[in-house]
């Protein structure tokens, strides 16, 4: 039986942060949805269909990740594409309080998927969509920080 | 191609923090390597004979766990054992710092083996063999601390 | 002389994590005055009557507690009502570096009241009222995370 | 009846940090044991008779304060004398960490005890028992860091 | 060659824990801007003119200080007035969390300049501006928390 | 006058972490006075003499560092060679914790020298004296963790 896991978030945009647990992720599990959280109140920078164009691109190399999106809760989802795990990164220890209370929800909601967390690259540790983004603003070059699909888009959002 | 895992610890006694780790992991994972870190110059409460055969007890129920000890890095048993993920668990932020500069470390080792984290269930958040332990040692009660093998081991050491 | 102390917060609504705290320190102190928090700016989920009715409800069973609520600061609260004491719940490090310095502010403004803090049960350490509200978005069970009485209500709000 | 609390700790020497939390906890409670926790296997810099000399000296101020040791388990002996709360300060996240599973395990070992916490004074939050020995070793005023008594006890260990 | 620094903040007011991270870097600097970070979308309490004027008063005893603001990224700020330091105070393990990845993306940006960090002093731990704000609303004193011509002008602000 | 600041630290042996730290406080004060604390009672991996010949092979092509050694007080030492600071790194939440303890303690000893603090490079943050002594004592690579004269001693230490 495929092993399948999820990796969720906002991906507004994606980021070489998010790539690199994409990637490592990928290695581990048969298949990896990689799934973008729709808050119905949260405008983003980038549309939800902006976003999946750019994952898709992000990880176009990669066979076993399916790029997606959903309005449901992280474990509904998880379960709806029969899915056993769900993957996290952790950066500092503000991400940790936060996410051991969001894994800590999850296995009250379902017991049956695991919440996972790899740690993130010490290079990438300051990367987050919203500091890429505040630099993208003051048109800062963005090289190592995004894939190229992405700084292109960025630079495309504040020539305009 | 199976997915084989592992997950050391000193398990000087295995509590039902360890077990609830080894019970999740196994589910993710085809095989589960439970394997005993040995550290040449620390001497625990029980022989690593003695700790084998209680983690062999208390994960009898679980078809694909191995018991095993080493004296060797993770990352090249991780290797040896053609094992693809390293499984940590993680309670607290302290843990979390020196878990970052583990993860990190073993990213130096060896790129292609990934450490992963499943955080601690609430109820046994604050259950560690040191704890379990001090309890003994006062004749206290380890009911749902410890697997009845270990509380009946913690018994006999410390009524001698 | 009656030993008074005070839990304040926003409850809303309130959880058995909050219930778990009142419960504890009822039995420490003479009197315990349940209070909201009112921040004029912030619009809740459910009204300050409403908060205080399920409040009255959730601790109908304990003799010496008093639902109130206030705009005033805490230390002039505490002092009105003749307390010596304010009780806050602590759940993570994110938690500690904010009330560090909320105690500390307090002991500014009035050291003769002092803020004493009690460690939430593990099994409620990931309940606040923000995870319950949006777990009752998505219709999910709240049985264990709030009293039978803001289960109802919480329906009632999302099914309108 | 008598709300009864004790605070514990090594005191090996007592410092202004712990005399801080001893003056506000005795004015919550009606009787306040400071008691010196007995640790077979650690030696001290100061015996215990004379940590609990010092201790008297300087909590002579002080009604409703009484000088013990004990080699029980805190919960034992917060049980023993009829106490309901057992007394903890917290400076730091490290502290908060450790004390966040001691609290946890206190509850386990006997939940009619409660656990709580004063945050330490700002000013005293750098001050420990161990800083004001390293100071004191190298013949350092200890003004505002230690009681008279204790730091002319310091003096005499560190100069003979 | 002259040592020149930057310290830059909303100073929305400027508190004694902003005053004291300045007078200490003043002493180690040759030249210290202190310099207002303009975010064209915050509204504060007070206009940036204001705010300049009320750090130019409580920093007048400063021979080597001067007071500006810019809506440029700090690290090009800093390069701009040809500092080679970036100063910033640290309060606690939420700061702290903010702060390296606040160092790690400037580093990124300029790695000429260097980003410093002074720990706020234990009495000053808990002053920010927003405590302080919400005190003088409810018409606190503010002895010993901010300048006094501060003090003046949120008495102001909020009899108004 | 020359802006004197100091960087002190055990250096058993000196990593490429410390020397990170080293280039970028050379950078920013005119002397850097680099020097190992002595601890009478702590027996190091390498002798004293030994960790001063790798620091000054380290830090060679660095103009205005000094290599040297105290068994004094940190603020005892940068007084007697005319400092104004003394420099440290901060890799964790754990390192900021004891640090911002270390820095009020100093403040209390003199407070005219400042202790401050850059942050550790993202790539670096893993590394540490220990966890690079526990990598040679496995006969690991070393490439990038440490100085090339470290890495030849800990060879030559560990093939012994």
């Amino acid at each position: 039986m495929k092993k399948i896991a999820v990796y969720n978030g906002t991906f507004d945009p994606v980021t070489n942060g998010h790539l690199d647990i994409i990637e490592r992720a990928a290695k581990i599990f048969d298949v990896l949805y990689v799934t973008i959280a729709i808050h119905p109140t949260k405008v983003g920078l980038f549309s939800i269909e902006k976003r999946k164009e750019l994952l898709k691109e992000a990880t176009a190399h990669l066979d076993n990740v399916i790029v997606d999106s959903t309005d449901e809760l992280s474990m509904d989802y998880v379960k709806k594409v029969n899915g056993k795990v769900l993957i996290r990164g952790l950066r500092s220890t503000t991400d940790f309080d936060y996410e051991l209370q969001y894994a800590q929800s999850n296995q009250y909601l379902n017991d049956t998927i695991e919440t996972m967390y790899l740690m993130t690259k010490p290079s990438h540790s300051f990367i987050s969509s919203s500091v890429v983004k505040e630099m993208a603003s003051y048109h800062k070059e963005l090289t190592g920080l995004v894939p190229p699909c992405v700084e292109e888009a960025l630079k495309e959002k504040y020539t305009k």
